[in-house]
């Protein structure tokens, strides 16, 4: 049986699922893959921090968070650290990095990454920012220092969209892709469809919870941009910036255009799309008026779909959960697994 | 480099599919993965038998088929073979089994898995006969060679579903999988629903290649059946036959049926299903109705899908090609892949 020591950077929706995922799935681990994870440590800038090096109980932390809203009576060896000193000084061998996402810095999440591969942990993380912005550098330092830096959770959380675009049909060559990346926005569209209009569609993704208060970055095609950009990167090996991504939101669409899709036996949805086309890779999100015999045409609600188009099987094509607590949590496992599977391996 | 010797049983669609790519893909596969194939026998009941130690060009197989509609002109060491006799006596380290299926009795191809593992040879197939019918037999004796028993091509042909279901997905935690798992029979059911009678559906069918002269092995489930049966193995370790399936087909639903159906806002689809429920496997392969929600619901024409139901991700659907002559032998090439990544961590 191996065991993995983890510190987990954030203690929200994320981590939070992960925790619940290692409380109840402890023995189906150690019977199907031989393998347990131990948290050692914890630093969430609201919830505080804390560090036992033989490590905490799953179970306790996530009462401790129920009970208290944060981790202030957990009993621990060392409180306070930052990220960063949580980071270097414990003995983790594997940082799960899930503080906020900043898509235009990337920070204090590409310092949590740089930092920890630094010190020869492994990282996994489900933030865009790194990825989006230095996705490069990162693997490059991974790859120096003989770390793995997993990112499964970065597009359609535990979909595995990138295990499957990257390592599955890598064989089948990858011609271009397109996906119905942001669930907000299909969720809005699918409303608006059934007759509702964009406000009130909006206003009930923001009660259900997906849209934030400040729509903009669903909305107006920014997270499925910045889902393209890592596609770009993981799927075609090219990085591109989020300016490269030509981009255009929903915002401007109305019902008429919705209806009038309709009628003509098509369907809106915000497609985020990469094609290689000599030698190029054009990067773009915007709607498109997709025939219903299209695969991503019947993708309703919040759920998310990508389509590969290969040389050797033509289209192939993923749809499932892109959000919501043990989903992402789970793609953390997955990339868990991966390196318990190289580890394995070496 | 690393290259691995194969020997062919059949020449027909399949393994031409694969000798296709192994000509075209060279160059991609040394690049990408280190790795070549080269085929150094074939033996097909129609076209000939030969052998040639250091190996044949794809392209000269492939040509001579093409010129001839054999493999007679063909300079070969060794000619006339039968199956068993290139399996045991050839210098292959891989065996490429792509004879004709019998669901009923498995053979040949049973008699051809098993004398190349006995003989330490590593086996793919594409063929249902010998992964519905003993399984857990053959996946033994390859446990006892140390060898490799690639079986990805015998649902859903080049699409990744077992590998999808079995590796990746397996940490989710699989609850129950339902499948259009027969393209002919969802061919048939799609124009059905254009209003085409059953019968002109069929014909046309069997005009476009998709179903044989004989449809019942299409059309009343047994192909379905016999993929269920190979799913409940490979995905649920449960070893059900043939007769275990509930088992309904498509040939009595009528014109009628279908747009009721469609008045309703639902979609017939001949479904294969799985499901554990109190440590009991029920497998099921029957027409259901499906509210156009459902992520089969809108799989059109000859093309497959999967929906996996997990614990961890709730719903996730496979959707691409399950047959063809190179998707299929895209599926012995994921195979082979497997067997070189593995064969690399030794």
């Amino acid at each position: 049986m191996k065991n993995y020591r983890l510190a987990l950077i954030g203690f929200g929706n994320v981590n939070q699922g992960l925790a619940e995922i290692l409380r109840d799935q402890k023995d189906f681990l150690a019977e199907a893959y031989g393998v347990s994870f131990t948290i050692v440590g914890v630093s969430a800038l609201s919830k505080g921090s804390i560090y036992q090096p033989d490590g905490f109980r799953a179970s306790e932390l996530l009462e401790a968070v129920q009970r208290d809203g944060n981790l202030e009576r957990v009993a621990a060896a060392q409180r306070g650290w930052d990220a960063l000193a949580l980071i270097t000084n414990s003995n983790a061998e594997i940082v799960v990095e899930a503080s906020y996402t900043d898509l235009q810095t990337g920070q204090p999440a590409i310092s949590h990454v740089r930092r920890a591969l630094e010190s020869g942990k492994h990282v996994v993380t489900a933030n865009k920012g790194p990825v989006a912005l230095c996705y490069a550098e990162l693997a490059e330092l991974a790859r120096q220092n003989s770390r793995l830096f997993g990112v499964e959770g970065t597009v359609m959380s535990g979909t595995p969209a990138i295990l499957l675009g990257r390592e599955v049909l890598k064989s089948a060559r990858l011609r271009k892709v397109e996906g119905i990346l942001n669930g907000t926005t299909n969720y809005i569209l699918t409303n608006m469809e059934l007759g509702v209009s964009y406000e009130d569609a909006l206003a009930e993704a923001q009660k259900q919870g997906y849209a934030e208060a400040d729509p903009t970055g669903d909305v107006e095609g920014f997270d499925a941009a910045g889902k393209a950009v890592i596609l770009s990167q993981l799927l075609f090996d090219r990085a591109i910036g989020m300016v490269e991504v030509e981009r255009t939101g929903i915002s401007r669409l109305t019902l008429e255009d919705i209806q009038q899709a309709k009628q003509a036996g098509e369907r809106w949805k915000l497609i985020a799309s990469l094609e290689e086309k000599d030698g190029k890779l054009r990067a773009r999100v915007s709607p498109i008026r997709l025939p219903l015999s299209h695969p991503l045409a019947g993708v309703s609600g919040a759920t998310n779909a990508i389509t590969y188009e290969t040389q050797a099987l033509g289209r192939v094509t993923l749809i499932g959960p892109g959000a919501g607590r043990q989903q992402t949590g789970f793609a953390m496992l997955t990339d868990l697994l991966s390196i318990h599977n190289a580890q394995s391996m070496r």
